[in-house]
């Protein structure tokens, strides 16, 4: 008899009895989850607030609670794992971006983007380093060599995508929103590159040669990168064009476009490439062409669930975020000089906004230059926002300085403690501070925001129910109304943005669409009987 | 220089290096999914397919490439997690059923189904108990004791609701699906009450105090697990009715909506109550009352959502267990003896036959005694198709198997090794086979079902886009056309469940509507603006 309770209860261990803290731990996590969103909701209309911070101060708030319940020796729920990051949450907040990202915004900005995510980096990596290196010196926190500042640089160097698609509205500010959320996206890039860079050449003497091996590198990760993202995104606008023709039925549509976007993330870490560079041209593809293949209902559905799988994933992160904080392991190191940390977490912050400082100005100036029409050009008001919304540290410092500070979790050195600590305070400072302040600095500098909702047709955001306009005209596409056909190579160099859509527009209609579908190449059969047969099967 | 090279190596180690083997099977793994849902729409007009017999097969030849390819070292991808199935891939499943479910014929045939779950599933487990005993002494297939036997019975008695939900389509055969699926999430409560019995009872000695003990667990647990579903719904229902009045929007709805179905799983497991029925039940009270309390959109998301989780759960699943038949480890103990391995895994597929037998045809006599009206009783061909479509064992059957006969998923001794081979076996041949024959079982028996669509209009199953009668009349509901009101005692007698339907309804539209919302009771405000605008701020 032994033996078959032992059977029945090793099937209650899974379900309750072995792993019980941790079933605890999950229901209590997505009961706060569900606690997030709707103190989220209820405090919409407050002018200061976000989503990100709510989570952030509700994580905050259970830290302290699990802390006094567990009589100080605990603040964990769940144990941070960069997998849980890297590989679930981040995937679906980059694609969904992709998806509902303004496309003619982003391509009309890609230089600048590529100059403030490539050279921006650089320059505030340098910048952070440096300064730590010189100012630390005369701080007392253990032993820390050249590879820590630099690492340093790293972990602050990195704009933080999640966070920046908290406080930038795209409807409200899409220059800006563009702008620092595509440079957060291009940022993934250089940090590989600057990884093969450090491997692969010597830097030791740094000559031309190094440079320019350096630039082809990156160019090469981005280009590859980029196609994978593409390929992947066409190859699956392909198979529902080709295969679902006539019989659509939405639970494969929407199941194979979820696939085949993770796909594409993971085969980019398969290769060694930016996945988050992957599965955002992914995204943008898959909004381009595969979107506009599916049937109606797929169409709504996959809006909304990508958004509301991004939307968990983002409470998710800061939640985490603010109930990790408390670790009570972290801070006993720290708590013997509280000086130290505040001086380090200072002197990080100010290093975090002079690096932003020293690249977002001078490059706005180069990207100004570049730019005949005036309304084209960031003005002094829209960089000073630039450089405030991309100041704020996220869950992938964290996950960054958990990585290179502690081993497994625990923290043993006493200049390593102070380094977690500070990047914690500095990630809850500048979330808080920064995050908060973002909303009314904006309103403060650009007090008239134009809405551009439903400006750019193609892109999922703007679809309403019943959802009408699928089979007019696609030629307004990528700003087509404003792209005058340029009638001289004169006309190329004063507007290259401008004619390279038009010949992008050309060729999309030519080749491009009648292979792989989209707005106005897909015959849409309303209340087609097929549907409904072929999805009944599939409940 | 090597410590930020280490930095960076980590944070690339956990998006590719040190996991790439991992990263590599789960590129594998998500292509294998896309390949089975292109592969199953392929095969839809097949009338022999279905949608897991393909995920099975491609499982199967995808092992049989691995075994080859690293020369019959391994045949695994990703390591058999009991977690993964109970805590991610089921709720998904029964939540989605019970969001789905036919809730007229569900609730007509309750008494049916309870008998079928609870008491046919102590008849079949105790015959394949006492079969398995008097048949295996006589092979020699090492040392088992009785505990062992009780097992066995328990792993073959299961009915896979996964199964079930593949073969049998619901609007097709609408009174079996409700029946045998039923049945088997009913079954899920048997076996967590079978467990508290032994554990609790001294079971040597049986008295009918004893058997009063077990009937009052069983409906304790039932009671508790279904109010703790229903009280999860309801709460779901009232905050977004109350809190989402007039500003809707959807991604908070469908994330709030999905966070609480799986936080009713999870508070079940906490409780030692059965998730399954908890969570089926979350599910059936969900699309009665919060469906109808969220935008148009919402909707649409949220059934189409939630379909293709449960859909991509259950290919997972059916991929996986295809693929993990041919571990290598396994079969190595069985190789000596093929004669053994083949008889035991006979008498089991004829135990589990005749166990079935026993139970179905028994018991739906006793169920046409109740019903007065021929329509309502259940046919003789009927009752061969229940037998018959509950014949598959699945994942379940797998994982409880694992379970009882490995220890870390190895197996050392030799008669473990044999019913892990034998369960593997049955679980192919009875899905394959029963599975493959059940579509034309079915057209041959019941040569002319009709299909019921849309014949129950507050089920998500049957919407439109766009969403037609919303504000028509609702008291056609539960059937509500076809309910005479009962004048007298007699009535009531005569007619129980439609009289129970009827005051259900006048109690539902008097109390529970009113609070819960529900279909006719939320104003429907058209192209709401407040939508797009609470949307927008959280893309």
């Amino acid at each position: 008899m032994d033996t078959y309770i032992a059977l029945l209860l090793s099937k209650l261990q899974v379900l309750s009895t072995s792993d019980h803290a941790s079933v605890v731990s999950m229901n209590l996590f997505v009961a706060l989850l569900c606690a997030c969103i709707v103190v989220g909701h209820l405090l919409e209309e407050n002018r200061w607030m976000n989503e990100s911070i709510t989570a952030l101060l509700i994580g905050l708030c259970t830290g302290v609670v699990i802390l006094l319940v567990s009589g100080g020796k605990s603040s964990h729920l769940l144990v941070f794992s960069e997998d849980l990051f890297f590989i679930y949450l981040l995937p679906p907040i980059i694609f969904n971006a992709g998806f509902q990202v303004k496309k003619k915004q982003f391509f009309r900005n890609f230089i600048t983007i590529m100059l403030f995510g490539a050279v921006g980096t650089l320059i505030s990596c340098c910048i952070i380093s440096i300064g730590a290196i010189k100012s630390f010196q005369k701080i007392d926190i253990g032993p820390l060599d050249i590879g820590d500042y630099l690492a340093i640089g790293a972990i602050f160097a990195a704009t933080d995508s999640v966070c920046t698609l908290q406080v930038l509205n795209q409807d409200e500010t899409p220059l800006l929103y563009s702008l620092v959320f595509g440079e957060g996206v291009v940022n993934d890039a250089t940090s590989v590159v600057l990884f093969n860079a450090i491997q692969s050449f010597d830097l030791t003497n740094t000559n031309p040669r190094i440079a320019w091996q350096f630039f082809c590198s990156f160019l090469y990760l981005f280009l590859t990168s980029t196609m994978l993202g593409v390929v992947t995104g066409l190859l699956s606008a392909y198979i529902i064009k080709k295969l679902y023709f006539g019989r659509h039925s939405t639970d494969r549509e929407f199941a194979l476009m979820m696939l085949m976007a993770y796909l594409s993330y993971m085969l980019a870490e398969l290769f060694y490439l930016s996945g988050i560079l992957t599965v955002f041209f992914c995204g943008i593809v898959m909004s381009h062409y595969t979107w506009h293949n599916v049937t109606e209902s797929s169409r709504v559905t996959t809006k909304h669930a990508f958004a509301t799988m991004s939307f968990v994933a983002e409470i998710f992160i800061f939640l985490y975020v603010g109930m990790d904080a408390l670790d009570i392991e972290k801070w006993r190191f720290v708590s013997d000089s509280p000086g130290t940390s505040v001086a380090v977490s200072s002197i990080l912050l100010a290093l975090v906004m002079v690096g932003r400082a020293a690249f977002v100005f001078p490059l706005s100036f180069l990207s100004n230059l570049s730019k005949k029409s005036p309304t084209e050009k960031i003005g002094f008001k829209q960089q000073i926002v630039i450089w405030w919304a991309g100041l704020m540290r996220g869950a992938v410092s964290m996950a960054l300085a958990y990585n290179k500070f502690t081993s497994l979790g625990h923290t043993h050195l006493r200049g390593n403690a102070i380094m977690i600590t500070s990047t914690i305070t500095v990630v809850l400072f500048s979330t808080m501070v920064f995050g908060l302040m973002t909303k009314p600095l904006i309103r403060f500098l650009l007090p008239h925001p134009k809405p551009q909702i439903s400006s750019d047709p193609t892109t999922p955001k703007s679809v309403t129910v019943p959802l009408l306009g699928e089979n007019q005209d696609s030629l307004d596409d990528l700003g087509g109304h404003e792209v005058p056909r340029p009638s001289s190579i004169r006309a190329l160099l004063t507007t290259p943005t401008h004619t390279v859509h038009y010949y992008w527009r050309k060729f999309d209609d030519a080749f491009m669409r009648p292979v792989f579908g989209g707005r106005g190449f897909v015959p849409f059969v309303p209340g087609s009987p097929t549907e409904r047969s072929s999805h009944n099967q599939w409940q």
